[in-house]
C-alpha cells in the first residue's frame, strides 16, 4: 500500500558513492537502470563456486577470510582469487590488504538491499 | 547461535517435489549441492531483462501476467517467452495455460527462501 523508499547502498564500483538499489521486485516493474544495477549482484551469486566462497567468507571467524583460509572448494587458488574479485566488484564483499593477503568481508548493507528486493508484497 | 532449519521449497524441476533450499549464506559454508540449487535461482535473476520481466509479472494486477501483457522491455515476444521459461525453470515463476496464453505468477515460497538465504547473521 505505502511506497517504500529503496535502500541506498554503497556504490559497488568504488565503495564510496551511494546508489539507490533494489526496490522490492514485487512492488512495481523495475526501470532498466535499476534492473542493470540489481542484476549485477544476483549474477555474482549465480555461480555455485562463488556462492560457496561467499558463504565461506560470511561464516568464517570474525566475518572475514583470505584466500589463505580457503582450500576445499575444488578450484585452484588463482580461480578462488578471481571469484572473490568478482564478488567484490559486485559490491557483495569488501577487501582490505594486510601484509601478504587480501582479507574479504561481507558488505552487510548490500545483502540487506538484496533481501529487500526479494520482499514479497503483502 | 541457534541453528535455523533451511526452508523447504517446491522443487524447481517439476514444481511438485520438495527440496531443502537456501540456508542463510552467512551461517555456514554451503555444501556443493546446496550451492548448485541456490545458484540456479540467483542466476535466473542475474540478467537485467529477466529481472525486469520478473518484477513486471510480480507487480502486475492480480499478481500474474502473460506475454500478451508485456510490450515495453525492448526485446521481441519470443525472447520474452524464452526468459519467462527460464524463470519458470528456476522455480521463480509458476505457469498456467489458459486458452491461447500461458499466465505466469511469482512462486512466493521460493522468493521467501532466497530472502532467507540473504539474511545477515546477527
Amino acid at each position: 500500500m505505502s511506497k517504500r523508499e529503496p535502500l541506498t547502498v554503497l556504490d559497488p564500483e568504488d565503495g564510496t558513492g551511494a546508489t539507490a538499489c533494489c526496490p522490492p521486485l514485487t512492488e512495481r516493474p523495475l526501470t532498466p537502470a535499476e534492473a542493470e544495477r540489481t542484476a549485477v549482484m544476483f549474477k555474482a551469486l549465480g555461480d555455485p563456486v562463488r556462492l560457496r566462497l561467499f558463504s565461506l567468507v560470511a561464516s568464517h571467524r570474525d566475518g572475514e577470510a583470505c584466500v589463505c583460509d580457503i582450500s576445499d572448494v575444488g578450484v585452484s587458488q588463482p580461480t578462488v582469487s578471481h571469484h572473490l574479485k568478482k564478488l567484490r566488484e559486485a559490491g557483495l564483499l569488501t577487501a582490505q590488504r594486510r601484509g601478504t593477503w587480501v582479507y574479504y568481508r561481507v558488505a552487510p548493507s548490500v545483502l540487506a538491499a538484496m533481501g529487500q528486493a526479494l520482499t514479497v508484497r503483502s
